[in-house]
């Protein structure tokens, strides 16, 4: 097939802890062999049971005092910590971590709920319930450090090539310096977002058309697309 | 139309300086009202002769002093330097800046050419010559500060709402941690590089799906995405 189809997959029951969502999208009965299935992280942490309560946590020193500069409830500023290996900015009421995952975002991606423990491992499981012949990708919004507004990412994927590697292939030109490699992942996520933007709450959308970025094993999931903390020139 | 289709367009004659796209793309013959057309910064430059030589060139005291610290060619860093309003990070190999249009990217967004001088201004001239009820994005690959790949996102826009602003609109949850901006400019430009991934050669593809984002103004453009320098925590 040439070019691309996205769109939500309509009628999914409520999804409520310890839901098998692989199952639940099965049995909606719309995929077909080399579909990718993008999972909105909010109900795979609910699925999950990733949510932790204001009550449940208990402001330390740090997050007493983060939330003295930025404004916010010292209780959630906690639950952010709890989630983080780093705080890379505390300031304008904004809080940017690196998440144990390594993912750096704003609040360590709590919104409703935590992030997925495993995001990779979610989408292997629920990649488990569907034909091995899809692949999963778990989708959040991430802001931009440069650039307003969020798109979506794949914080976890299983089954997909994340990044199409380019480099080596012919460049006529004989520059270095063209688009050598195409984060897969991140741009399922940003199209399957666009196919269900009307309506937040449509969980799960199918990208179909990118069968050949699909692979038989689960493969290094969005892992991959971490940049290393050695390359990260805005720490 | 639920859903989203994204296909790249065809047998477009190869673009010369001076080539009239928005006319080469309406001769193509595909678009329907509603489209939105994705136009790859490649071309939009060709089209406008934003093509200098290496050999135009001479490299000053900051350009030899970067090539040297980074490895690169004095002529190709005095090249980014013209296009660039301000240094961001020079190290590794890596030279970030901050163009004159106010993107941040690596190289100044240079390849084998430089960016359209006002992006913005590009997507109106090629709307102007495509029925005013399709959308314009001028498509450009951008790294992330902390993600490794690059994503497709826009430089320039016309017709279209380039932030979708949630803001406001009813969250039952009582947090305030949603994504609330979606950057549909962004995620409509990587949807269009996923359905031509196949062959970089297609510049142009057309998302179908997002009309209810396409406006009979030109709008704000894709100067809309761009962070205020106010408001960046990174640089």
């Amino acid at each position: 097939m040439s070019g691309l189809a996205a769109f939500g997959v309509e009628g999914l029951p409520e999804i409520e802890a310890g839901a098998k969502l692989g199952e639940m999208i099965a049995a909606a009965g719309v995929l077909v062999d080399g579909d990718l299935v993008v999972v909105s992280q909010k109900v795979v942490s609910k699925a999950e049971g990733r949510v932790r309560s204001l009550s449940s946590a208990i402001p330390g020193a740090e997050a007493r005092k983060l939330a003295a500069v930025l404004g916010k409830e010292p209780a959630l500023v906690q639950l952010i910590l709890d989630e983080s290996a780093e705080v890379l900015r505390a300031e304008r009421g904004v809080l940017i971590t690196e998440t144990h995952h390594g993912f750096v975002c704003a609040n360590a991606g709590i919104d409703s709920s935590n992030l997925p423990e495993d995001p990779d491992a979610s989408a292997r499981r629920i990649r488990g319930e569907l034909s091995p012949a899809v692949a999963v990708v778990i989708a959040d919004s991430f802001g931009r450090a440069w650039r307003l507004g969020q798109a979506e990412v794949a914080i976890g994927c299983a089954g997909l090539v994340p990044l199409d590697d380019w480099r080596g292939r012919a460049d006529a030109h004989g520059r270095e310096l063209e688009a050598t490699l195409i984060a897969i992942a991140d741009e399922a996520a940003s199209a399957a977002d666009l196919a269900k933007a009307k309506d937040s709450r449509v969980p799960v959308a199918i990208v179909r058309g990118l069968s050949r970025f699909v692979t038989a094993e689960d493969g290094p999931g969005a892992q991959a697309l971490r940049r290393p903390r050695a390359d990260d020139l805005f720490r």
